[in-house]
């Protein structure tokens, strides 16, 4: 790919001083376009080799654009915020909400073809990195983000001598380091390999686009006009897109109504002095794996799904009972608030993801997306089906990361729910939890049930597998998520 | 204040077990009318000597109410992104929004109080912290905050027994570590230091309650009933209050109709050429400046405030322009989101305080408070009264902790906005920028002008004065900012 990159690309001062008044005036006005539509964010990585102009044309189009409403951010050594998180979240934290431009400077690339380079990683971690990669562009473009790739390119003789002249004069020798020169004694290895991961990467939906970058007038023309044209291109599309109406799906019901849930036995019970005992003794034991030391190493990321009215709040107090309060926190999923409107659907749970020693309870999750969105018609059908494998890659990249990720469907049957919804209303204290939108929920019973259904078979992996707990009895719910828990722990502490 | 603390107070465990049913059902009823209307958030401070059953306590509070709606941090030490900012900036991140419970293990209170025992700071530093503390705690009630603040105390014969008690118990011995021993040795100095702090700062809007620790029994019922009294009496007086109605405030003009945005000299000039080159020059000093090596250890906060169309822009373009855009983020004031809505109103501005090296630049800033908040009755006469004592104090946190803070009003005269207000309507590319609003604020511009000399007046300050930028030619301002920014910049860095 980087073959027309090193054909001495060059562009005169005077027909740059042509061209570019009517390309900063157009590209300011494509941007006030998209920030007064605020129809989507626009994410530009900045890459390639040292020397390249990687750090002018940033400053560039700064300079060009309304620099109110571009975020530029650097990523050089994780903070120890960062390092105690999977990797991917030092870029979610700084994602462009809709109408912004977030220039990224360093990036998800960055990481994988390094280490590589320095065989800090073999062929098949840069594999991985790569799969991720793509993964998480298809999500960022679905979620409709205009993706811009830049990778400022640099012939081998050609970056000797631009280093060589940024050191002899005064006024940049500053900007050569040690560093530089150590990776160019690796240049043709870090060709190689990035060449091979742009190509891998250069996707129809997130394309690469090489620039030369010896020559400022040209690179910066050049980088000028790709955006320029990749803005237009989606402000015209999105402008000619209607909005989606929401469109509730028809519900499939399989011929036999059996699925993974009805097989549940709901009747299973505990008695009321067998629970005690039982879960004290798992509260406990769940008290004593927070503080074993293998414990300050890993984030603990829970999810609590299930019909309403299945206990989940309930069942979370007696997991947060066994947990000193400073060591977790609790998220009640609700409507999200404009900053998390305007971002990609997982970015408000990316956000809570907790530092390693720490619990994050999720009352209701990322599963809403293919429970009540889809259900709902909230999201069309194609962002819910792809929902399944963005939530996979989700909690593989937790996981990878040394967290713990445990799920639990809380299953009532439908006579129990209406015994506990009508309790509900009988009852002064339980009144607040009752809401005529449980009981329209209720009415789309086989409809929950089917989407739960089709949910746990997708999302249920190894690393982080559903749990079905049987929840007509309370009692029995706890205890057996209680205890699982625990074992989940126990297990990933060796 | 904690000889009353001493008196071996005890409650029975047939007694409590009384009490603690209706308590609980008490609290959690009052919980979730405060999440239901979400009038106010509630700070609950959790501090006091060790032993004495913090930790107990937040768990015990986590378990009687709704775990979901509560939120708790634990200080210890700064993570480095937190070290790089003011030290209020960790806690003002945490800050629970309207209608939700944070619960903070370690306050505000914690460093000054350990760094003056341990004679890491004098006196005065301690008067100082003391000052500060009470403004914020001031303006956190005012916001309309719940600040609940619990010191729970052991008497020194009491916490040597408590320590060994814990540690003889295998399973407790993890809880007590050489550092605590170690603040025991001094028990007496600690007594005195806080005794003195928490006298100064036991207000009425925030007064200190301190509880004897060594009964667990006595000890969980009076935190249990404080703070079930404070949430049903500010839940009683919220409901009561009126909404207020937003008052305008009647214009006061001086009868002279003089004052210090009225004597610039709005005349002044300076041609293209010498524009050209000087612009240039103070460019190049600023993009010298940010290289400095001393430049790494200072942050620096850029306000820009003017009449509309005073062109507030395009400064700050000329300003960026110098940078690497790398260094800075660019903050335009619009409207609150609904998370910030949530918050103090200084909350938006906190949170994007730059880490040492870098900039941010505010387009339009907190002083929103005393213009366009107090002109258009967005908030109450009492309300932007109050804002300049609490912008001073966050600016002289900013600066204390090594921020460059510079502060730039650009004035124009009514004609020159006139002329570019017809000028915006004229030219196509810049339509976006002028809207029926700007000629509403326009009819009222003898109130903002009162309201930016009173704000000038009060909040120019040594350590981050106004500067005042004569603007009705763009050209002079714009070298004024930047030669003014390089002198400030300069004069920090010695």
């Amino acid at each position: 790919m980087f073959e027309s990159a090193e054909i001495g690309h060059a562009l005169a001062k005077t027909e740059y001083r042509k061209i570019e008044p009517k390309l900063r005036a157009d590209l300011l006005e494509a941007q006030f376009a998209l920030s007064k539509d605020g129809r989507f964010p626009v994410v530009i990585l900045i890459s390639g080799v040292r020397g390249a102009g990687k750090g002018e044309t940033v400053n560039l189009l700064n300079e060009w654009m309304d620099p109110r409403f571009i975020h530029t951010h650097a990523f050089d050594n994780p903070s120890d915020e960062e390092a105690e998180r999977p990797p991917m979240w030092r870029y979610w934290r700084v994602l462009p909400p809709r109408g912004r431009i977030g220039m990224l400077f360093g990036s998800w690339y960055t990481a994988p073809i390094i280490d590589r380079v320095f065989k800090r990683t073999g062929a098949s971690d840069l594999a991985q990195s790569i799969e991720e990669i793509r993964g998480f562009e298809r999500m960022l473009t679905d979620e409709g983000a205009l993706l811009l790739k830049f990778w400022f390119h640099l012939g081998k003789s050609q970056q000797r001598k631009r280093l060589k002249a940024l050191e002899s004069d005064p006024k940049t020798r500053w900007r050569v380091t040690g560093r530089d020169w150590d990776f160019f004694k690796h240049y043709d290895r870090f060709y190689q390999i990035s060449e091979s991961t742009l190509r891998a990467t250069s996707t129809g939906y997130a394309p690469w686009t090489v620039i030369e970058g010896g020559d400022p007038q040209y690179r910066s023309v050049m980088a000028g006009r790709t955006l320029l044209a990749a803005l237009r291109g989606q402000l015209a599309q999105k402008a000619a897109e209607k909005p989606k109406a929401p469109s509730r799906e028809a519900e499939v019901r399989a011929p036999d109504k059996l699925h993974i849930l009805s097989k549940l036995d709901l009747e299973v019970r505990i008695d009321k002095e067998k629970y005690d005992t039982e879960l004290a003794k798992w509260q406990g034991e769940l008290a004593r794996l927070t503080r074993h030391p293998g414990f300050a190493q890993r984030n603990v990321v829970l999810v609590f799904e299930g019909m309403d009215a299945a206990g989940k709040g309930g069942a979370i107090r007696r997991v947060t009972a066994a947990l000193d309060a400073r060591l977790y926190h609790t998220i009640p999923i609700a409507a999200p608030t404009d900053e998390e409107r305007a971002q990609p659907y997982l970015w408000r749970f990316w956000r809570h993801v907790p530092r390693k020693g720490r619990f994050t309870i999720y009352d209701r999750s990322w599963y809403g997306r293919v429970l009540v969105e889809r259900i709902e018609g909230f999201c069309g059908e194609a962002d819910w089906r792809r929902a399944y494998a963005e939530i996979n890659e989700f909690e593989a990249q937790l996981t990878r990361s040394g967290a713990i990720v445990a799920k639990f469907w809380l299953q009532i049957s439908k006579d129990e729910q209406y015994r506990r919804f009508k309790e509900r209303e009988r009852i002064r204290f339980k009144q607040f939890k009752i809401t005529p939108e449980d009981w329209r929920n209720r009415s789309r019973w086989d409809a929950y049930q089917t989407a739960a259904a089709d949910m746990v078979e997708r999302t249920s992996t190894a690393d982080s597998p559903w749990v079905l707990v049987e929840s007509n009895d309370k009692h029995w719910a706890r205890v057996k998520i209680v205890k699982t828990l625990c074992r989940q722990i126990k297990a990933r502490l060796g």
